[in-house]
């Protein structure tokens, strides 16, 4: 093995264990899993009014912010049934979002053009 | 030098590239959008066969690895109907999982105390 690779190799070694553990997530990823029909399609009228993006029939993104998070907390709350449904939020870096990978048809292509790749 | 050792060091020159993940990805999300029951029941079969955790009725959450994305990938383009359905895996680190918010009712709480809280 050459000298130079394995220092390469090193460097990267100390950069992923120690290097910045706290990238700030810059987007949010919103899925939901509601059952009833009208339910579903007030969460999503309600996403994208919050400004968020759809990349499914129940999964939005947007931006990463504490205010976002918490009007999609709000809205949740307040169209879902608490005992049947579900909604999750993960925040993304933007590292995560640049290696999410996408197979098929996307609902937007064009917001897809921005980050991933279609397999 | 250790061939372990050379395995890691280009799995993380790989990931260095192609993500400039400074925190490696710990988890996989999969979440799917499949139009046709059975289709859609095929893929939530596979995915568990291949040892993902249901965390929504269209959403699992796996192990990160490069085998299991390979996985996920194949079955997806087994079962899927290209034209009209979509599956999105997200690469997730330690810090955007324990991060996440539940909503409501998850389909397993034991799965879901080990990380995020339910709000």
């Amino acid at each position: 093995m050459h000298p130079i690779y394995v220092v390469l190799c090193r460097s990267m070694l100390a950069l992923s264990l120690g290097g910045n553990m706290s990238t700030p997530p810059i987007f949010i990823l919103v899925i939901y899993d509601i059952s009833d029909d009208s339910r579903r399609n007030e969460m999503a009228v309600a996403l994208k009014r919050l400004g968020l993006t759809r990349v499914q029939r129940s999964a939005f993104i947007g931006p990463s912010s504490s205010a976002l998070v918490s009007d999609v907390k709000n809205v949740s709350r307040r169209i879902i049934d608490l005992e049947t449904d579900n909604v999750q939020i993960y925040p993304l870096t933007q590292a995560s979002y640049n290696m999410r990978i996408v197979i098929g048809r996307e609902l937007f292509r064009d917001d897809a053009a921005a980050g991933g790749y279609l397999v």
